[in-house]
């Protein structure tokens, strides 16, 4: 909902055997689709707890009454149907208790454990959507013309090409690193990698996307080649499950606290 | 149409007191205008001539037989109405011959002239849109909070914020030059200073939108924003007009020819 | 001395009809020239005074009782003969009152005073120094060959030479402006410019220096070439007369400044 | 010797029993150690012969007659004592047959065998280099204030440390998958995850080390810290062993021949 997830709002207060649901969501991803049968709300049901102990999660009926959605939110100017962006109210909505998922205060812990797998899961996707660039780059440098030769030729590209190749090999390694880890260790123990690879990828995508709407002039920009579109999603990953500047905060507070142990340890040494 | 202007392959052929036109014109900004009466169109008539005179410039109206409008172009989802990019048709369409503009082989010298000063009004907006974005982003980052604090605290901003606004002041003085230059010793020699400022605004413009967009969090690629709009629009000026690489290319080889003047002067005083 | 000039630690205690000098300041440039014949040295008269009248600056000649010359210290490796930077000791080194420049407590303002015209001579130096590397990397370009064809032809340098030619041409043009502020309204005034043109130059001449080495290759990075040289210069600028995080934090207070304003000016309007 | 190794102009020429060698070759890297005792020389035997076989390699012993040591080269301004690399004159020198290295024309033969494991090995310690700059770094922003907090406070650099850290294990993964594949698979088709991690490993450290000789002002691009030795060191290899360009190139061209026979499948099977 936020870089903080201490700053959600919405209120989820009990009145006997249910729950009342007060507040706005925008961006809920999926709620548009036909086939959401669903909705996965979080809120507070204790605000006077502990900072990660005042929320819920519980699941509400998109046809309940007082949900409303508002509005579909496009991502540049592209609909994402039939998944969609959606902005929902919720107005004195009514939950049955047995709804709350766990049990009261959870909410944040339930999100913790899901939040690793989801973010490996679109690190991968990157990698797909980057490869797919790639080929759809070298593809057109090497049909199309200008200047008397295949723009292929013209050895600008070369460098790009190259860079592409190299930066997703990295990222893929990195990847399968964290994916190996959570399998072997644990999430837990894998959330430095799994915030590396989350900052690393979508913008090594991103760079390749760009330089192959750039390879295709005009074609790039509209929607014959898919990578403008490829752009606007791999865009909302770098804000998307934490933005970057939030990834990279945990990482460097990880690499400060190693810092101070060592200089610690030294000490101590000496 | 292309890099390289002369991949123009639309035919207008002589028959009799008419041209004949046949080809097909994706891109044409602003034919979607119900306010747009006339098309000029580009393409040979003088195929066997040299590089430069081989093409003209003809007027066509919109309801002449033959023409069709196939499609609107959208620039990453958004369909700019209602001026719109469309791809247009023209299959026989039949013209007087005094609709061909200046004389028959004078297309790429029309071009030529009208160039510049299209290029640098980019320009010019470009430096509006940027400075927009910078007042959206210094606005967002001191009133929406994270982590205890004002997001402009969190002192990688002071970077970016700084970045912006000396980005956004070299490119307006290059600007400024080049539209003096433009105005005292004429569009010829300023060429170089219009290409330089063609390549630098646009990617300034794309880096502060990108930056605000990310200040912005999911509201910077939604339509609420602004953001992503203007970026699609400014991502296109790095294509339109000439891709970068072909502008980079006219300003280095003019560096390459002083470059060799030089090195020639000083051995011719050896 | 410091990022922030409050940090220094020099200790000037009046005594009688002298001043008594305590304190170790490295980066002492030109210290080490024969033609220099007095030191400026800045230090804390006041320790109690407000934080900007603490400090101040007094004459001191090199062979006085107590200065010792500890060492040189290189610039990657280069020791930067004659003018040099050295690490100069103070001990109990006594100076006659009337050496106080200007009165004490006024070292701040004095440093103030200088630093404009400091900072925007370096820039001025920079944009030739970018000149000079810009010059010698067409001229190895034109001239060496590599697989078959001159490096010029490589067309990944038609684009590194274009954006060098831009870059400098921006810089030049906000050096100027600055410089024609500071005639116009003053230092102090032309602050945020000088600022700006502080970040922005030295960064620019690195950039383009960086790829004269690669043009030279291994001549690059050696001393017949120049540039390794230049380039151990150019970097200490990013840190030498304020650090550009700490320009950058100048530039953006002023850009949220004014968005406060405006802020507050579209409420107060509505 | 040259980005281009078939640009060596170093005449063997055979004289009954022995070669006479007549040359000059700079970056002789290691040849003024005292413990240098003999040296390989590449040159042209068979100039007629085709592009990989006019070179061969023959041992020169340091004190043959006709073998002068001209100077010691520096790096930025580091003599790299006791290594160092000289520049050096063989005039008319004259050696047995005996010490041609595996037979006449098969110079580059053995280049090429060589030139992946000392690829790797300099990216190897090219990780190490970084890993200690990121050490470094993190034990100064932890331990120096600046505008009254540890520099680590400055928010900007946690993006810094941050990507310091991401960057390192993504050339960390590569260097040891490609290492991994000349054990099990040779170095012939390691060659491209060689030519890889050789372009991005320096690049990776020089990024680290310019970070952190910021993060150590004034201290960083002296000898204290260093940190100026070790980004000298490191700006060599974008061109010793080949520069980034022609490693790029290489990587691109197997990345079009890999679209090309994509291109060709689907042809086919249409
Ligand atoms: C396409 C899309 C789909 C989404 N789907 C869902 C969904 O299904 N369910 C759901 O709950 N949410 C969803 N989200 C919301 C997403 O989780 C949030 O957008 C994200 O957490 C960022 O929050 P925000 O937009 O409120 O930005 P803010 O919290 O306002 O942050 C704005 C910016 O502040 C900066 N910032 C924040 N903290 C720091 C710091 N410490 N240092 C420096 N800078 C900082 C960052 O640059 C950040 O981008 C979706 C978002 C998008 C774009
Ligand atoms: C929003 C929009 C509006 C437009 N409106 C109009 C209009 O109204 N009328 C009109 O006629 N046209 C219009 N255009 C078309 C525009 O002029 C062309 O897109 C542009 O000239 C580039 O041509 P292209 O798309 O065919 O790309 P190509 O010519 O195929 O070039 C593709 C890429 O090749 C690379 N390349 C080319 N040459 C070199 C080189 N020498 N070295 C290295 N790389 C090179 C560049 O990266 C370039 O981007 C519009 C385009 C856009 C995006
Ligand atoms: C070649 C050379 C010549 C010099 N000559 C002289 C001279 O003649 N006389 C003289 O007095 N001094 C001289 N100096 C010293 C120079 O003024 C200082 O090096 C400079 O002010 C930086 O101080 P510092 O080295 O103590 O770095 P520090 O103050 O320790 O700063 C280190 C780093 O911290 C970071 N930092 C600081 N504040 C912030 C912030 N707010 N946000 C984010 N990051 C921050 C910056 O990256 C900075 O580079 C010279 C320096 C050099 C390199
Ligand atoms: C510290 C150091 C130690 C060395 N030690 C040794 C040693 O012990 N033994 C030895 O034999 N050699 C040694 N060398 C030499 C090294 O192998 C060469 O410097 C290197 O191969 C590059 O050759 P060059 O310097 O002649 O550059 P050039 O071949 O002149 O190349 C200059 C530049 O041209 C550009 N270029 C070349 N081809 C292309 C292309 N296709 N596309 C685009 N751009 C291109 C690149 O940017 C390149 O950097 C050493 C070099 C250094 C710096």
């Amino acid at each position: 909902a936020s870089s903080d997830a201490t700053n959600i709002q919405t209120e989820i207060r009990r009145d006997g055997d249910e729950y009342v649901i007060n507040g706005t969501k925008w961006w809920s991803s999926g709620a548009l689709d036909p086939r959401c049968k669903l909705f996965i709300v979080m809120g507070k049901t204790n605000p006077e707890s502990n900072r990660h102990t005042q929320q819920s999660q519980i699941i509400v009926e998109p046809d309940m009454p007082g949900v409303t959605i508002k509005r579909n939110l496009p991502v540049f100017g592209f609909d994402d149907a039939p998944h969609g962006h959606a902005e929902i109210e919720f107005k004195d909505v009514r939950v049955p208790v047995e709804n709350v998922i766990l049990g009261e205060g959870r909410g944040f812990e339930i999100a913790q454990g899901r939040l690793g797998p989801g973010r490996i899961h679109h690190c991968m996707r990157t990698i797909g959507v980057a490869e797919r660039a790639l080929e759809k780059m070298c593809e057109r440098l090497l049909t199309r013309e200008a200047f008397g030769k295949k723009i292929s030729e013209h050895s600008v590209w070369e460098q790009r090409v190259a860079e592409a190749r190299i930066n997703i090999e990295m990222c893929r390694l990195l990847v399968l690193k964290a994916a190996d880890m959570m399998d072997k260790v644990g999430n837990k123990i894998a959330r430095t990698e799994i915030a590396m690879i989350k900052v690393a990828a979508p913008r090594m995508a991103l760079k390749i996307i760009d330089d192959a709407i750039q390879a295709f002039g005009a074609c790039g920009v509209t929607t014959d080649s898919g990578l403008a579109r490829s752009y606007a999603s791999m865009r909302t990953l770098r804000l998307a499950d934490g933005p970057d500047e939030v990834h990279n905060r945990t990482i460097a507070r990880l690499e400060y606290g190693k810092t101070g142990a060592r200089m610690h340890a030294r000490e101590a040494a000496e």
